[in-house]
């Protein structure tokens, strides 16, 4: 019996899902920590132990995500609305499979070199998760929904940013790599990095919907 | 107090959805109008110009989709299925997302000539997105349906030429351009370029869908 | 009047999508064998052949699936849930429509050689594709869901498969290739590859659907 499973014997169903959320935005952080390490590591030992990880931390979301729609199944009162609860999840659930897919290229390609630029979305991606963390923790008291809708101003703020900055990291590729498979690599990496952002905002918005459903 | 807002307080409510949506139509007019100026001209100083201004008919598209769904919510009485409504604001603002997708990728690479498949299929995309704001100002009167369904026939057709248009872009690129880094960014505006007939397409059938349910 | 049409009139209509979803399976495997056969063949002459015959299937799949919606549009009592009707057509189509934008980058892009993980893939997903056909025919009957299931896992252990060959497949890919517009090739057939064999899962997870709703 998982721990998830003992302890939804114990809870009301309907609040069963509120520390199903905060596991999988911290597997998030986790692997949003991990991608930060493998960009700012040269070391390639270290990137090898490092893939391994984030795989391992896909499989638990998962497992999780598969946990929270089977008690969806089951459950008929829930705090939110059932296709809400459905968004958040995939949408947790995507924002980790996007920094696998980062850390698959990385493994696969073995690019000479990341720019600043990875580093510095890397960067963003971390903040942007720490804020989807911030918000999933305040969803069973919606009525602080204040500080939730302050995360989603950070995310979209976090956003444009990432957005600049890979506006600016594949012009100057575009510029200075002369190398086509160098090039291909690299750009192929910052593009995931960006896609991981949208994806961020994505949450975001389930984020907000439910906000404003319920408060 | 925005100009929608004040409209909205005048008009009953389910008729206030055919203005936006007509606006929105228009701003993917002009931005294909816009787009085709740009593979037209090899002028960079004003590529850079146009750059901008479809950047910021991406923004107002922004902020009339979300007025659209704002107003949604407070609406009880719509003039067609609520689904198909956001479906028709999502498609429309795709069409313009990926317009910007085709423009970004013009300033981030720099490519030293477009093909003249580009324009083609700038050309199409134009024509498409005329179509649309046809049947678009057609939908309060869905009696005169025909001129709705002329119209879907007529973009289906659109994205059959564009659809050969890109075949043989690529073709021909894989077969001449020899210089690897020039191969991939006139590749991906190509394929940029098909996608947006797609997506018109999409709009296309979102369009179907609601004259066929209230015809 | 087409064969389906005829068939509609004798059969309850509730019964009549059960063979519509089977021609549908089986437009599928036969895509996948001829695209197999593709990979195989080195004769031009015969490739271009199968392109055609791959695009007729694409046709014949478009058919068949406007034919369910519409059929759909008029059929108050379905064997089973609409939304999951719509699902397993556009999933099975989806799965067609990956398998034609394969055949046609090899088409365009005229690859020197295909890698021995291409075909490889190709192998894997005939075989995903024939598990859908099994599955499939047993839809009429959901109390032998046995079977269904057994082929869920089975397409689960295909994709886990291709999932690995896609991964050693890119990083030989990296490894060996240094003709950089060569790669470029390979790499994205490589890539549409795989993907078909996520859009196959996707089938698998609309089956899974299906199957625990009305066991």
């Amino acid at each position: 019996m998982s721990l998830n499973t003992f302890f939804s014997r114990l809870v009301p169903k309907e609040k069963k899902f509120f520390p199903m959320f905060e596991q999988l935005a911290e597997l998030v952080v986790k692997a949003a920590t991990l991608q930060l390490e493998v960009l700012e590591q040269i070391n390639p030992v270290l990137e090898k132990d490092l893939m391994k990880s984030i795989k391992k931390l896909k499989q638990n979301g998962d497992d999780l995500a598969q946990e929270v729609f089977d008690i969806l199944d089951q459950t008929f009162v829930t705090p939110f609305d059932r296709e809400d609860i459905q968004a958040l999840t995939s949408s947790l659930y995507r924002v980790l499979g996007m920094i696998k897919s980062v850390s698959q290229r990385i493994t696969m390609y073995k690019p000479k070199a990341f720019p600043d630029e990875c580093k510095t979305l890397a960067k963003l991606i971390l903040d942007g998760t720490l804020q989807i963390q911030i918000a999933v923790a305040e969803l069973q008291t919606l009525k602080k929904s204040e500080r939730i809708l302050k995360t989603i101003k950070k995310i979209s703020k976090i956003e444009s940013e990432a957005d600049e900055m890979y506006h600016s990291a594949i012009s100057a590729l575009f510029k200075n790599e002369k190398d086509a498979i160098e090039l291909i690599k690299q750009k192929e990496i910052i593009e995931k990095l960006e896609q991981t952002t949208d994806r961020i905002e994505t949450v975001s918005g389930v984020l907000k919907t439910i906000v404003l459903k319920n408060a």
